[in-house]
């Protein structure tokens, strides 16, 4: 039976399902979510609740965020009943949102001060991901905090890397959207040049996929994109606040960076058009509308 | 013991290979190169030498062209003593080099009045695929063509797809090119992004190779970058050729694609500091030097 106390703040969609596995590994759980009913079916397992996110640190070892956005995370750990006015001394905060690299690094200090640590570990896999237990954790902090909170992120995922100092599992994180920002606008931009060549795209997917042109995007989003499947596995508007933050590091750390810029902008047109909640694969309504398509 | 005799014409660093195994497949062979030398090796295994694209005609039921642009297939089917000259009705011309969709059109119109018919198969995989007989193949014509040449393909290839009429193998490999420049150009920008924000790139790559950032790019030319091995599996110079193909494509069938023309600009740096012999993970010097590393 493990002994380490966790606290978990956050029930959406990724949250939810990577605190039942935690649950599910023994771990004694403290959960908080400001929506409670979405907590009832943790509780009705076994978890504690908490009417706080300082009252949730005051009862664990290891507090985890999962929210949405930088806001949401300084909100539950230095505003007001937050997991700083509860935190107990050697404790470990994960923060496993994505968010801002220096934010997570401002977190980090401010926790030191109450002789606390900061992990940063933010994932991909998406809810399919964090049900299976079998997300990419790409985590930044102290070494051997991380060794101490390893075995909880066994009880998530299946790819866990150590990346380096606080915000580096951020910035790892950013690195995987680059890539897949590249990688779905080449998906979109092939389909819309078969289309317009009167190819049939499913053989030119079927033709490619194997080879250099290979990604994980085309496999996976290249044939909803053919079935006009615009479901969710990752939305529009998150794509885009990840977009964004890559947009802000970018700026910080004066790089020169092309296509995920114009991902970004192309993405506002597909947000534009009410397209927001859809997944990714979305953008290629925004090539055809471009191409006079449809 | 095959019966189709064949006629291969280009001796290149791809089609010597591709000749190579369809004589060890038994097929009586016939073949042509401007640069006599490179022909020696075949003839001692027991090919048989041609002293024109015409002569290959007249001696071959199939004629298979693999040289490097528009302009070398034009002249070596309809140039002087070109395969047109020589060529017997219900021969079949397989073209394999990456050319224009128009121009295969164009030869395809030709060659049915003399009563013969064309084959557009242009390949990916590189020299190593041409050696071990795993290129990918997109093939464009009329069916029955397709079919009756299909023994050869399997020779040299171990993906062979029928994409559609004449121009519709061209076609997909400019699909398979954008692709390959999209997912390019995403494998510099999130090392780059890496350098400049002072992570480890190799674990970097590691961390996210497997989800839903990967691709063929990123597993294969990613390390090389790290390592800074700009030998070349595929050339800076070649990647433009295609695509400028790509551009024309674009520009004829009124199609938005933004990626591959900005790639384009970006590998004409490549070429202007005298990389356009390196391999094309030479793009990520251009991106280096954009933000000021090195």
């Amino acid at each position: 039976m493990p002994n380490l106390s966790v606290g978990f703040i956050g029930m959406g969609i990724m949250g939810r399902p990577m605190a039942e596995n935690i649950l599910d590994g023994g771990y004694p759980l403290t959960i908080y979510n400001r929506t409670i009913s979405k907590t009832k079916e943790l509780v009705s397992k076994g978890a504690k609740i908490a009417n706080s996110p300082a009252e949730v640190a005051s009862l664990s070892e290891i507090i985890i965020t999962m929210v949405s956005d930088s806001p949401d995370v300084v909100e539950v750990i230095s505003g007001k009943d937050g997991v700083v006015d509860g935190i107990r001394a050697n404790s470990i905060v994960i923060d496993m949102s994505t968010i801002s690299p220096e934010v997570e690094r401002e977190l980090d200090r401010l926790l030191h001060d109450r002789k606390c640590t900061l992990i940063d570990a933010p994932v991909s896999g998406g809810d399919v991901g964090a049900q299976n237990a079998t997300l990419s954790i790409m985590a930044g902090g102290e070494r051997e905090s991380f060794e101490r909170v390893l075995p909880l992120f066994k009880m998530m995922g299946n790819s866990i890397t150590y990346c380096g100092s606080v915000g580096c599992g951020q910035l790892t994180k950013l690195c995987n959207q680059i890539l897949v920002a590249a990688n779905l606008i080449g998906v979109v931009e092939s389909l819309v040049f078969a289309k317009k060549n009167h190819l049939d795209p499913s053989v030119m997917i079927e033709a490619v996929k194997g080879g250099a042109a290979g990604s994980w995007q085309l496999s996976n989003l290249g044939p909803k994109m053919v079935a006009r499947d615009f479901e969710p596995g990752f939305m529009v508007d998150l794509l885009q606040k990840d977009l964004r933050l890559i947009l802000e590091a970018v700026s910080l750390s004066e790089t020169s960076i092309l296509t995920a810029p114009l991902v970004h902008k192309l993405l506002r047109s597909a947000q534009a058009h009410g397209d927001g909640q859809e997944g990714t694969q979305a953008l290629v309504k925004v090539l055809e509308n471009l191409s006079g398509l449809k």
